[in-house]
C-alpha cells in the first residue's frame, strides 16, 4: 500500500515535469513582454495578466496534487516549504515577484541535466538567468515610481550589474520596497553565484600561470589509492605466510 | 580555598545566565520601543530610558560581583576586557548603542546551544540579528540630524543591505560621528559574517554541481583512518612473526 | 595528406607570430592615440583611422587564411570561436572597442613567455595593460556624450581603478552603452585579476607572519612521496619472503 | 676584505636601527600635526617642514652610507629599489606623501618583533597604522582644493574605511591627482590587509561554530607522521627477517 501510493507521487512528478517547463517558460516569457511593453493596449495588458493567473493556478493545482498523493504528507510538507511559499506568497498582488523564484527553479533542472558536466558554464548560464529576471522584476517595481532611476530596462540590466559586482555606483538604485526586495534576493543570491565565477577564473588563472597540475583535492583521492593498494599489498603478505608449508 | 572561590564564581554565573538572557531580551525589546516609536509620550519614553538604564544596571552589579567572587582577579580582569567596556562605555549618553554588543553576546550564548549544529542557519541568524542592531542603532544615531538621509527604519534596514553587502550604493550613509561608529563595528563584523553566508553558498554550489561527494578535510580524514588499519595489520603481522615456533 | 595540411597550418602560425604581435602593439598606440589627442586635425584623425582599418584587415586575412589552411575546418572553427568574433564584431562601428581584446591577446601571448615563472608579477602587469585598455576604450566611448563624467584619461584612469577595486564610488560612471559593455568586461575580467593579486598579497602576509614555511598542498605532496616509499618497501619485502630458500 | 666590508654594512644597519625608527616616529609626528593643525602659525609651519625635511635627508644620508658600505654594490642597487624610490620621489614637493611609506616600513620592522607571534593582532593594528596615514596623507592632499569632499580629518577617516571595506558610497571620494594616488596605495594594499581580517574572522567563525579542532594542515601533518611510523615498522620487520638465525 505503501509502496504503491509513492510510486503514485513519483509518477505524477515524472509526468508533469515536461509541461511544468514549458510553462515555466510560458509563465517567463509573458511576464517579459508584461513588463518590457508597456504601452501596450488594456487588452493585451489583461490577456497577459490572466495567462500569468492561470500559470500560477497550475503551479497551485501541482503542489496540491502532490500533497494528496504523497503518503507522509508530514514529511512531504517540511521537505517542500519553499515550494508552499512560492503558492501563496505571489497571491498578494505586491509580491508577484517571487513567482520568478518557481520558474528559475523549474527552468533550472531542466537545463541542468544538460551542461552540469562544465560547473563554469553552468554558473555563468544560472547567473544570466537570475540577472535578466533580476533586471525584470526590479523594473516591474520600479518604473511608475515618482522618484525612480531605473525606468527603461537598460538602466535595469546596468543597475543588475552593479549590485552583483558589488561595486554600487548609486547612479541607479531601486526606492520602492519591492524593488529592494528584489535587490535582496539578488545581493545574497548574486553575489555567492559571481563569487563562482570570479573564484574560478581566479584559481584557473594561479593554476594555469603556475604550471600546477592538479589541485589538492587530486592529490588527496591519489594518496587514498596509493593507500589501499599498499593495504591489500600487506594482506597479500600475511596470507603468503600463513599459508605457507615450510613456516 | 582557591577551589571554593572559584567554584562560587561558577556557580554565580551559571545562576545568572537565565536571568541576565531574559533581561537582554527586556532590553532589547525597550530600545527598539524607544527607537521606533518616536512619537511616544514623554511620560513612557522615560519610563523606557528608566529601564534600559535599570537593565545597564543589573550587569554593571554583575561584572562587580564576578570581580569580586574571582580568586585570580588580575587573570579575569584581562580575560574579561571586553565586558568592562561594554559596562563603562555606555555611560556615556553617546555611546549607548554600545550596550546593544552586551546584548547581543549574552542572546548569542543563549541562542547557540539550539542551532549550532547547523553553522549556515547559525550564521544566518546571527547575521539577521546584528542586521536589525545595527539598523536601530543607526537609526537612533542619525534620525533627528538636518542632513541625515537615513529617517526611517525601512532606510536603516535597506543602508544596512547595502553596507553589509559592500555594494554601498550611497544613497543612505551616515553622517554623524555616532552613526558612523555604528558603521565602522557594522563594516568589519558583517562583512565578515556575510562572507560566510556566501562562502558557504558558493562552496556548496560548487561541490553539488562538480558532483564531488566529501570535501577535502574528508578525504584527509579517510586517509587517515586507513593509515591507522595499515599500522594495526603490520603490527599483527610482526607479532604473528615473533611469536611462530616454526621460524 | 592529413599531416602535411596541419603543418602547413602550424608553419602559418609560427611565421605570423611576430608580425602579428608587431601590428597589435601598432594598433595599441595608434588607438591611444587617436582616443587622447582629441584635438588633432581631420587629417592626422583620418590617417590613424585608416591604420586602425588596416591593422583589422590583416587580422582578418590572418583569420581566412587559417580556416583555408586546416584541414578539420569544423574545429579549428569551434575552437577559435573567440577569433570569429574578434574579427566580425568591430566591422559594426560602435563596437571596435572588442578590437582591443585581440589585440590585448596577441600582446600577452608574447608577454607570457617572458615573466611567466613569476605570477605575481605577471598578473600585475596583465592587469595594468587590461586597466589602460578599458581606460582608453571607456575614454573613447564617453568622451562625447552631453551628460557624461569621464571627460579626460585621468577620470577614466580612477574610474577603472574604482571598479576594478569594487569600490564604485559613484563620482565617474559610464553613461554610454559602449562604456557599459566596457564596464561589464572590465567588471568580469578585472575582478577576478585583483581578486589574485589581493589574495595572493593576503597569503603572502599570513604565511609570512604566521612563519608557517610550507602549504598545505607541499604537504599533501610530501605524503605522496613517503607513501611510494613504503609501497616500495613492502614490495621488495614480500620479494625477499618469496624467494627465500629457508622459508 | 670581501667578508669585512659586508661586515661594515651589517654594522652600520644594526646600529642606525634605533635611531632611524625613533626618526620615523618624529617624522610621523611632525606629518600629523602640520596637517591636522592646519591654521598654526607660518613660524612653526615652517620648523615644522625643516623637521620634515631634516629626517628625508637623515634617511637620504642613510642610503648612501649603505650604498658605499655595500661591496656588491648591484645587488644592494636592485634589492634596495625601494628605498632609492622612497628617498628621490618625496624631494618633488607633491610626491612627499610617499615619504610616508618610508615611516611606515621602519616603524612596521620595529613593532613585527613583539606582536608577530599574533597574526590577527599584529594585521589589525599594521591595517590601523595604514589606515591613520592615508587618512593624513588624503586629507594634506585634498584639504584646500576648491571641490574637495575631504576637508577635516573625521571626513578623511571616514572615507579611508569605506575605501579599505570596499563599500565607496560616494559621499566622500578625492578629486586631486595626489589624493587620488593615495586612495590608489590604500585600495591595493589596504583592501589585502582587510582581507586578511575578515578572512580570519570567517574561518575563524567557521571552525569555532562547526566544532572542528583542527585544521586540513593539521590533519595533514598527522598523516605524514603516522606515515613515518609505519615506514620504520616495516624496516625493523625487515630487518628482523633478515637477522633470524632461523629463517
Amino acid at each position: 500500500m505503501f509502496e504503491i501510493d509513492e510510486r503514485r507521487l513519483d509518477r505524477w512528478e515524472r509526468r508533469a515535469e515536461w509541461p511544468l517547463t514549458g510553462l515555466a517558460a510560458v509563465f517567463l516569457a509573458a511576464y517579459a513582454w508584461q513588463v518590457l511593453d508597456d504601452r501596450s493596449t488594456p487588452g493585451l495588458h489583461g490577456a497577459l495578466e490572466v495567462a500569468l493567473w492561470l500559470v500560477w493556478l497550475v503551479f497551485a493545482v501541482d503542489y496540491a496534487v502532490r500533497l494528496t498523493l504523497a503518503v507522509d504528507k508530514r514529511r512531504f510538507f517540511t521537505a517542500h516549504l519553499f515550494d508552499l511559499f512560492a503558492v501563496l506568497l505571489p497571491a498578494v498582488r505586491q509580491l508577484r515577484v517571487l513567482r520568478l523564484l518557481t520558474v528559475l527553479k523549474v527552468l533550472n533542472r531542466r537545463f541542468a541535466g544538460r551542461v552540469r558536466q562544465r560547473v563554469g558554464v553552468y554558473v555563468a548560464a544560472v547567473t544570466v538567468m537570475v540577472g535578466a529576471c533580476a533586471s525584470l522584476a526590479v523594473l516591474d517595481a520600479e518604473r511608475h515610481h515618482p522618484d525612480a532611476t531605473i525606468t527603461t530596462f537598460g538602466d535595469a540590466a546596468w543597475w543588475t550589474l552593479t549590485t552583483i559586482t558589488t561595486v554600487g555606483y548609486g547612479d541607479r538604485y531601486p526606492v520602492t520596497w519591492e524593488g529592494r526586495l528584489v535587490a535582496a534576493l539578488l545581493m545574497v543570491g548574486g553575489i555567492a553565484l559571481l563569487g563562482v565565477i570570479t573564484g574560478t577564473i581566479a584559481s584557473w588563472l594561479v593554476e594555469r600561470l603556475s604550471g600546477v597540475e592538479g589541485s589538492v583535492a587530486e592529490a588527496e583521492r591519489a594518496t587514498l589509492a596509493e593507500l589501499r593498494l599498499v593495504k591489500a599489498e600487506l594482506a597479500a603478505l600475511r596470507a603468503e605466510l600463513e599459508h605457507r608449508p615450510g613456516v
